[in-house]
C-alpha cells in the first residue's frame, strides 16, 4: 500500500569537520520519501520556491516518488537551513535559517491523495498536522513526529494530536520532555499513555527503543565507522519504518519490529554519504543484506 | 572451573538525588566476586584495614567466596570511596578518596591461587596487573579492566599487558582515548589491534559492544526503570561476563555473546539497589529470567 508524507522540502548547506556540501538536496519530507521508496509507492506534499533545482524533482521523480502534492510558487524562495557539524558529529549548530515559502504554507491535499493508507506527519506544528488529518480519509496508520519547539510551546495541541496517532517518533531529549521523566524508559511508556498507539524513542547512534501492546523492544545502532552526515538520518529513519510497514500486511509484533531494523539500516546508510548520496547508491539488496547483518550482530 | 578476581575492597559512600547509604561494602574485586559467584566459585585478592566490618566478610563467605587471598592489615584502615550522582545517574563527583591500605598494596598470590584458570585483574596499574599475571601458572582466560589514569599516565606498560590479555573490557570514552579514534567501531577495533583477543567495549545505558574475531557484537543496555546507585554496575557487567565464561566449556562465539548478555544482567539488577543490595535478594534463577526477557526484547 502507498504512503504519504508532509513534510518540508529544503536546501541545505552542511559543514563537518571532513568537508561540506553546500547548496544540497535536505528537507524531512525529501529524507523520508526517498527511504520509503525503496518499500512503496510514496506521495509527497510540500512546497519549494521557482528557485528549486530540476535536477532535485528528477532525482526524486526517478525513485517513483509522486510530487503532485508538491506546490511549486514561482516567486519564492525554497526553505533553506545552513548547519555545521561537531567534531563528534553528534551535535550540530544551525547556522543560518531561512524559511521563505514554508513560513505560511498550509498543505491541501489533492483529491487523490485523501483515501491514501499510510500517512507520515513530518516535524510540524501539532495544529498544522490536525489540518492534515482532517483532509484524510480513514488512514490506515497515522505516523508523525515531533520536537522540542512544539513540546514547549504548544503542548495543549500536541496533547489533543496524540490520542488520534498511531505512532509517534520523537527522540530522548524530547521524550524526556513531554513525559517529564527523566529514566527513558519510563518516559516512553508516559508518552505512550498521553495517546500514540506506539512510540519510537531514538538515540541517535545508540539505537532506539519501541514501546508497543508488545511491551519494550530494544536496538542499539547499526555500528557505523564512515560517518559523512548525520542530516536526514532520523527521517530516513521514520520513512524506513513507514515504507516497510505499508509494504508487509503480516500481523504485529513482528511487523513493526522489523519495520524499527529497517529504519536503523537506512538511517544508517544515509550517515554515509552527504544529502541523499549514500542513499543514491544503495539497492533494496543492500539494504536486505545490511538488515541480516544486523540480524547476526544482536543474537545471543 | 573457577574465578580469580585481584582488585579492592573497600567502603563507600553513595548519595544520589534520591537518597543515600553511607560506610556500605564496595569495591571492584567485591561486586566482581559477588556477580561472578552466581555461576561459579571465586577466589578474591586484595587487602582491607582492621576495620572492615566481620558482617561483609560474612556476606561475601555466605556466598562461598573464597577470601584467602584477603589480606587484613589490621593496624590500617580499608580503601574508602565517597561519591555523589547527578541528577541523571549518568555521571557522579567523587567527593572523598582514601587510599589507606591499598595504597601500597603488592598482590601475592596463595600458592592454591596460581592454577586457578580464570583470571580477572580489576581496575589498577598495569604494572600491578603484569606482577599479578607472572605468579600465574598458564591461566586459560585473562580479562582486564583499565580507565582513563592508566592510558594517559602509563600507555607504555598498558601496551606491553594488553598482548597478554584474552580479553579487556573498557567503557566508550576509554576506548576513545586509548586508540585516539573518536569513531566509537573504529576505536574499538584499534583497541584489539593492540593485542587482546576480545575487547568489550561498555556504553552504560547504552549498552555495549564485543570486538572479537567473531566481528562486532551489539547489546543495547537491558531497560532498566528504577536505577538507585550505579555503583559497581562495570564490575558486576565483568563479574557476569567471567563467572559465566568460567562456568560453560561450549565453542565461541555463541558462548562470548552469552558471556556479554549475563554480564548486562547482573549489572542491571546491581544498580536497581544501594551497594548489593539488589544482588543480595536475587537467585540465578531470576537472572536467567531476565536473560530470557532480554532475550525476547531484542529480537525482530
Amino acid at each position: 500500500m502507498s504512503v504519504l508524507v508532509v513534510g518540508t522540502v529544503a536546501i541545505d548547506s552542511i559543514e563537518t569537520p571532513f568537508g561540506s556540501a553546500p547548496n544540497v538536496l535536505g528537507g524531512s519530507a525529501t529524507y523520508f520519501a526517498y527511504a520509503a521508496s525503496f518499500f512503496t509507492r510514496v506521495s509527497l506534499v510540500g512546497v519549494v520556491g521557482g528557485d528549486f533545482p530540476q535536477q532535485y524533482l528528477d532525482l526524486l521523480r526517478k525513485r517513483g516518488i509522486d510530487l503532485e502534492g508538491l506546490v511549486v510558487q514561482p516567486g519564492g524562495k525554497t526553505f533553506y537551513w545552513k548547519g555545521r557539524y561537531h567534531e563528534d558529529m553528534n551535535n550540530r549548530d544551525t547556522l543560518e535559517v531561512q524559511l521563505n515559502v514554508i513560513a505560511d504554507f498550509e498543505p491541501v491535499l489533492p483529491p487523490s491523495y485523501r483515501q491514501i493508507p499510510y500517512l507520515f506527519l513530518g516535524n510540524s506544528s501539532p495544529a498544522l498536522h490536525l489540518k492534515v488529518l482532517e483532509q484524510m480519509e480513514r488512514p490506515k496508520l497515522v505516523l508523525a513526529d515531533t520536537m522540542n519547539f512544539w513540546i514547549e510551546t504548544q503542548r495543549p495541541a500536541l496533547l489533543k494530536l496524540l490520542p488520534r496517532l498511531d505512532g509517534l517518533v520523537l527522540n530522548d531529549e524530547e521524550a524526556r520532555l513531554l513525559s517529564q521523566d527523566d529514566n527513558l524508559i519510563r518516559a516512553g511508556k508516559k508518552v505512550r499513555e498521553l495517546g500514540p498507539g506506539f512510540v519510537v524513542v531514538k538515540k541517535g547512534e545508540h539505537g532506539s527503543f519501541l514501546f508497543s501492546q508488545d511491551g519494550v523492544f530494544l536496538l542499539p545502532g547499526y555500528p557505523t565507522e564512515n560517518v559523512v552526515d548525520p542530516t536526514g538520518a532520523g527521517d530516513t529513519y521514520a520513512g524506513g519504518i513507514m515504507g516497510y510497514l505499508a509494504s508487509d500486511d503480516s500481523p504485529p509484533p513482528g511487523r513493526l519490529r522489523r519495520a524499527i531494523a529497517y529504519g536503523s539500516i537506512l538511517g544508517s546508510l544515509t550517515v554515509e554519504g552527504f544529502s541523499l548520496n549514500r542513499l543514491q547508491a544503495t539497492t533494496r539488496e543492500e539494504i536486505d543484506e545490511r538488515l541480516e547483518a544486523y540480524r547476526r550482530m544482536i543474537t545471543f
